[in-house]
């Protein structure tokens, strides 16, 4: 009775996701995309994954609070108490659910999905690729865009070095708290010997 | 005057692969194959570089050593006191460069080819995807072999941890000396508290 949502073409899968969010927000996802398949290429992650993950990584941005709980309930994600009020770190799990429930997408897509906005220690490095593709896109501009993504293509480490030193920074200053999985990716660079020169 | 050999399409580039090879290696280079590129589905590496990693692995495998080495002088791979004297370090070195140089490869394939034996700290998924199927590929028979084919597909860090410490357990029973670059490899993955249970 209605189009199987699991197998769509990417137009189509595009023309959903876009439907879900404002229509401002889609320069940037279109920007995540290419860049996200970019990246994939160039560092052997898997482009067609990435795309996908892309496409769909906002697609839940403009839900309200309730219903991103809800979906969470729903789809068995654990939620600390950071999360449990900040639609900001919300929309990455209730997406990668969205993504993968509604969407088909394999679990990978789901993972970078569900990491694209804080990071965590042990990234694979499809889930770097959307972090940093979300972070980097051409539509984005800010003190420092430009030498993340000179990194992202000569450094893959490194420019989630920068990512989440700058998010740390930023958290710091608006005097937000910081969330763990944020400062555990910083800490498994810096536990790797990743560093950024001055 | 001749084919473009950095333009082959699959069926040329395993027969490319296998005339450099044994017969008798060519089960094993067909079961990496079509386990790297499964894993690296599950896993969100590409698995189109996967396959082309895989094929083309072990085809300096049979080189002897005067050859190994002027390969390794003519694309300026540096070479330690250990890998100037074993055939099977610089296999996968040798084989890095013509995957690249001869058969026009991209960076990513170059790199999992490189570190597919003794792998190294920092290990993207896709050189990860490729150690572990070159190790776990359905003609491998070895104690605990299952236990590793099981791990690669739940728990790939762990499956990493598992081959690094089976190698070191090997080499040393044969009194063998390690790899550095396997011995960094245990301790980034222990870094991270990746564990195996007894």
């Amino acid at each position: 009775t209605h189009a199987d949502l699991k197998r769509l073409e990417l137009p189509e899968l595009r023309a959903c996701s876009y439907s879900m969010i404002r229509a401002k927000r889609v320069p940037h996802v279109m920007g995540v995309e290419e860049e996200a398949v970019k990246l994939a290429q160039r560092w052997g992650a898997d482009p067609e994954l990435a795309r996908r993950a892309g496409i769909l990584h906002d697609c839940t941005k403009y839900y309200e609070l309730p219903e991103q709980l809800e979906i969470c309930a729903k789809y068995g994600v654990e939620l600390d108490e950071l999360e449990q009020k900040a639609v900001k770190l919300l929309h990455s799990k209730t997406g990668a659910c969205i993504a993968r429930e509604v969407f088909g997408q394999p679990q990978a897509v789901y993972d970078a999905i569900f990491w694209h906005t804080t990071g965590k220690a042990d990234m694979t490095t499809l889930e770097k690729v959307l972090y940093i593709a979300d972070y980097m896109e051409p539509n984005r501009d800010f003190d420092g865009v430009e030498r993340l993504r000179h990194l992202a293509y000569t450094d893959l480490d490194k420019a989630m070095l920068l990512g989440v030193e700058s998010t740390i920074r930023e958290m710091e200053e608006r005097g937000v708290p910081v969330h763990i999985n944020t400062i555990q990716a910083r800490q498994w660079l810096l536990d790797r010997g990743v560093k950024l020169e001055e």
